[in-house]
């Protein structure tokens, strides 16, 4: 198996290291039907897409896709979608002196203990770059999901300190500020406090959150594949992430039930809930009400200070990361947890088309 | 598909529902030749048993075990284990109000909108005996790690503002405190804390540690299948739970690289981490550090002061909840949380054994 | 994983030995809303039970299903449904001898080798008594599928060399004939010819052949999960089959293109095929005609006479069989092979509801 | 799902149509440290190469494998092995009338069924071009199986009534036939048929048949992946193939049990079996024989003569396929079948490896 696959109706392979030639993903279970073009694909690509601002490293990356496979007259025909993004700026001689020592922080250690060497060129599969299949494979469930009138909003909450201020929830900030956060304001103090950590030869970890809007009730399965759990697994496979959160999250531990529950009321006839402490989700089966999750990311582990670490052969040293980062993650994963929501959603939407035997009959009386 | 089953090579499917004639699990994937019999599953049975004490629902349950198949002459077969716990003492009678209404922060409502109709007998498949069948087959798992010299310890961390202190763990008392936390001074605290809930007819929340020791370096895959992706989804799973983290979890969001980086170190020869900010994998793989997570649990949502909801026919009506239920899930969430860990681990070390192909040319001469 | 779970969406999960407390199945995924009782799949499992005729072992089994869970009210839940048919008759005491030597033609070498031993009591798992949570979920799936039209039959198309006239064919006498024959006359036949085998304490082997109508256009996903890819893999899978052929199936290879191509034609308005070579699929996709496969099953391993082996621990032996066997494995294999490909169809329906963009769009519009 | 993938372990995932860009697949799982260049991965597509002799299209591709991934400095790192073959010598024109009818023998009717359009250059995604993935992975299959001591042998048993004859079997003549017959008079004869058939407008099918040495006995799970069953799986999925034989296959249905039972023995100490009519598999399990299968392949469906079908719009109509076409399938469907096989194998093992206790007890000791 070895966990390079993500779904079981949309179904997703990544393959491609930091080095590499190209690093690409095949979309399995894409429905025939879809308008699908590079230009979809590249729009996300282009999210966390390096050197955009200055918190990024400027390794400057085209990154851009080509469709291989699975399109045919400008839409998708039911088959598998290649989708492949060369790697054109990678300098390999960069990398040569972290060949001999395990980077703190760093999966090169776990690596070489689990396979008995590693590409350490740039991290190999372990690189950010890995996202690069997750990000254009989530481009196109979003695209599916989107058509069912669902739509993820996911944005930064908080860099360090800094939080966002609910009230100055503003969507344009998110895609124009070099933070990702929906509060210009909180990005200015956002930004002073990352060129601190720069000149201070550190970095700095942050919140994303995402909301989901428009998916009806009774997605998700009860027992393992909740729809809570199916997100957990996606989004703490993202690389950084050490912490999820659905709804209220780590505050429901504190709360009590009085607090904690939302009564269900009637609005405009239909049933929902008067407050969304459970981020619409109850039993593992979305409620109706927009879905809300939250993902904690650890700071850059590469910094510039200097660093106790051991040699490959065994030897206490200290070193000093050379080379290009980014002094914060989170804003180059936004677009990443937010196309794992979309592909965790758009399996289980498709999965939930066979829970009931009414929807099954008249599904086959129409074809 | 619809989510009962977990796990790949060792694959785990529940079943049953809280007043049905039973329930069980399969397990597929057990290796042949591990010595087991009923009372070693019995054991973890006891510790989620309901009515041990005046937190936990008086309904009397025996919980008795029965191995159906797949252990011939005290050992394993090889072949799928079937695992039966009868429901001896369910009441359908104090369920048939509930059939009309949904109850808040209960899955009463998802499972109609999804299904049609639900099982409204004691919440059906969505009630908590649901997790009867991971506690019998994480107790299988559980044995095999132990065998491998891998231990897991769960336990209450916190309930409500009740926090355990560090400096007073004893792991002895998590089996003797009704709070399952280790630490007996403040289970003493706790037991008053949850006393004051149930005289507010209220509920409380709290927080389960987890510990596991002696996993080797290298196990969970890289990308989608990471240890912690595939524990997070393991815990996210259990019902009440709303967060999950990692190591130092959702403390990375405000942490530093420089604080939150472990060195490497070398210790009796050996290359270890001075630190375990990461909670013991890096990369989504096994480092060798002891592993370290938490569970977010929310308050019991059946509370009995009255509250808001609807009916079925979707009319606003104040109900108020009967029947028996324990002001606190944690403490035999415990055992659950534990057991879906030792699947996680054992699905994943067996996943491992194909990764490199020195180990391979080795494992087939010997054979 | 371990082999003892079959299909996607709608997953069973068999468990148990020939002599063991029970056998069942866990059935996964199967919608909710259809009406479910025990009479509907006691029906399949008389089809297969021993001690109904002289050819049949005199093993006098029950073989009564119990339906543990997933329904309530007379319908399917949506949740797991778990079966269990309790082992009455077994009598562990005639089984003793063959645990010292390997009974050729049966798995009792190749349980040993892979497990280091095995429960020799019956066959355990590699008994004949395996099929019973294939057939019960089985009638499950067939249940679902005649609600959408889909009719299978599976009948014995040869015992041996008597083979059926199709101008005789008759869908009554499969279930009156004890060969299952759709064919009076040849029943009688192979009858004499099982009566020879008999005396000579030999056995037969035989063809089994089923058609199913009613299956829409479309059915099937291409390249590795083709409907006869699927089909194949099911039916090898029971115990005793050796070859599997799909329409013209083995007559293909000294055919002509000229012959083997199916002209289409236009019927009623529809379009159709005009011959039926390739057996109702093209290209691993049903195209709306009747779909046809054969199995061929090796005779009954189980014989009287003496015969070469060796023991346990490497010696040659001659040993004489003893106990109750059926002569021939066919008649009771005809209900697991229909079984077999209802559960395939069903699985394979089910995923293709999210073939296509526009009836996405139209399932989640009337929802 | 979409069915794009197989295998658990050693997965596999294809993608590419024939007159796309590139056809290639992605292997998951391929454990690290196995040598591997392009070299080792062309040796096998180019026994599947079309043009190179006169039964086969003279479509000139040079079918060139790229690696993209998984392999740093000629190892396989663990990580997944992306290859990509581009599509050079498509020639879309001559495809445009086949856009308009259903082709009979073909999948054109089907996929347009399924999907609602088709890729309608050279078949799209049914193309024969699909098997480049299969057989590109299954050269990485065959060689880890060849670090373990088993090999693959397939080869062309007949074509239309020439058969060949086990006497003057000479593996050599298998890559230097054009037949892929391991009988040169065989192959003389075969050529001759297929200029008859060339000349009269027509296509021939034919036998492959297999033979694996060397595969350990304990391989295949019981119940439902039996080696025999995932075989069977593997090996239907090929496009042409109608029928699947195991051992003695068709034969046993007419065979009686004193003739079809191999009775165990003694030789060099170790135990086997006298004869093999099982095809080196007992109770799905490899029993340490020879592996012996054959599949049955319909002639190729386009021929040069005046065929009925209708049109897209469901006009009868009468055809004349234009292009490029083999005469018979067979003998580039030979590498195909050996590339399943190795695939089907190596997944098989690797889940193999946790079957005992005791064997995982050692291998995490020596770790």
């Amino acid at each position: 198996m070895a966990g390079s696959s993500f779904g079981t109706h949309f179904r997703i392979t990544t393959w491609g290291e930091s080095h590499g030639k190209a690093l690409g993903v095949v979309v399995d279970g894409c429905p025939a039907g879809l308008p699908l073009c590079e230009a979809d694909i590249q729009e996300y690509l282009d999210r966390r897409k390096p050197g955009k601002n200055r918190f990024s490293t400027p390794r400057k990356e085209g990154d851009e896709v080509t469709i291989l496979s699975g399109v045919f007259e400008g839409k998708t025909t039911g088959t598998p979608i290649s989708l492949l993004v060369p790697n054109t700026s990678q300098k390999s001689h960069d990398y040569s002196e972290i060949a001999s020592y395990y980077r703190p922080g760093h999966a090169d250690y776990t690596f070489d203990e689990k396979y008995g060497f590693r590409d350490y060129r740039g991290g190999g599969r372990s690189s950010g770059r890995e996202t690069i299949g997750r990000v254009a494979a989530g481009a196109i469930a979003a695209k599916i999901l989107k058509e069912l009138g669902i739509t993820l909003c996911a944005y930064t909450k908080s860099i360090g300190p800094i939080t966002i201020d609910e009230s100055r929830f503003d969507p344009k900030a998110i895609l124009e500020t070099p933070t990702c956060m929906p509060d210009y304001i909180a990005n200015e103090a956002a930004e002073r406090y990352l060129d601190d950590c720069m000149q201070n030869l550190d970095s700095a970890g942050g919140v994303i959150e995402c909301r989901i809007d428009g998916v009806p009730a009774g997605i998700g399965e009860p027992v393992f594949d909740k729809l809570d759990a199916c997100l957990a697994k996606a989004l703490m496979s993202i690389g950084a992430v050490k912490a999820v959160e659905i709804g209220d999250g780590i505050r429901v531990s504190s709360s009590k039930g009085s607090q904690n529950n939302d009564p269900f009321t009637v609005k405009d006839g239909a049933i929902c809930k008067k407050t969304n402490h459970a981020g619409g989700i109850l039993g593992g089966i979305s409620d109706g009400s927009e879905i809300v999750f939250r993902v904690h990311v650890k700071p850059t582990p590469s910094i510039f200070s200097q660093q106790e670490t051991v040699s490959k052969t065994g030897e206490p040293i200290q070193v000093q990361i050379k080379g290009r980062h980014d002094p914060v993650i989170v804003p180059r994963a936004v677009v990443v947890a937010e196309s794992m929501a979309a592909l965790t959603l758009t399996d289980l939407l498709f999965e939930s088309m066979s829970s009931r035997m009414d929807n099954i009959r008249k599904f086959f009386d129409r074809k």
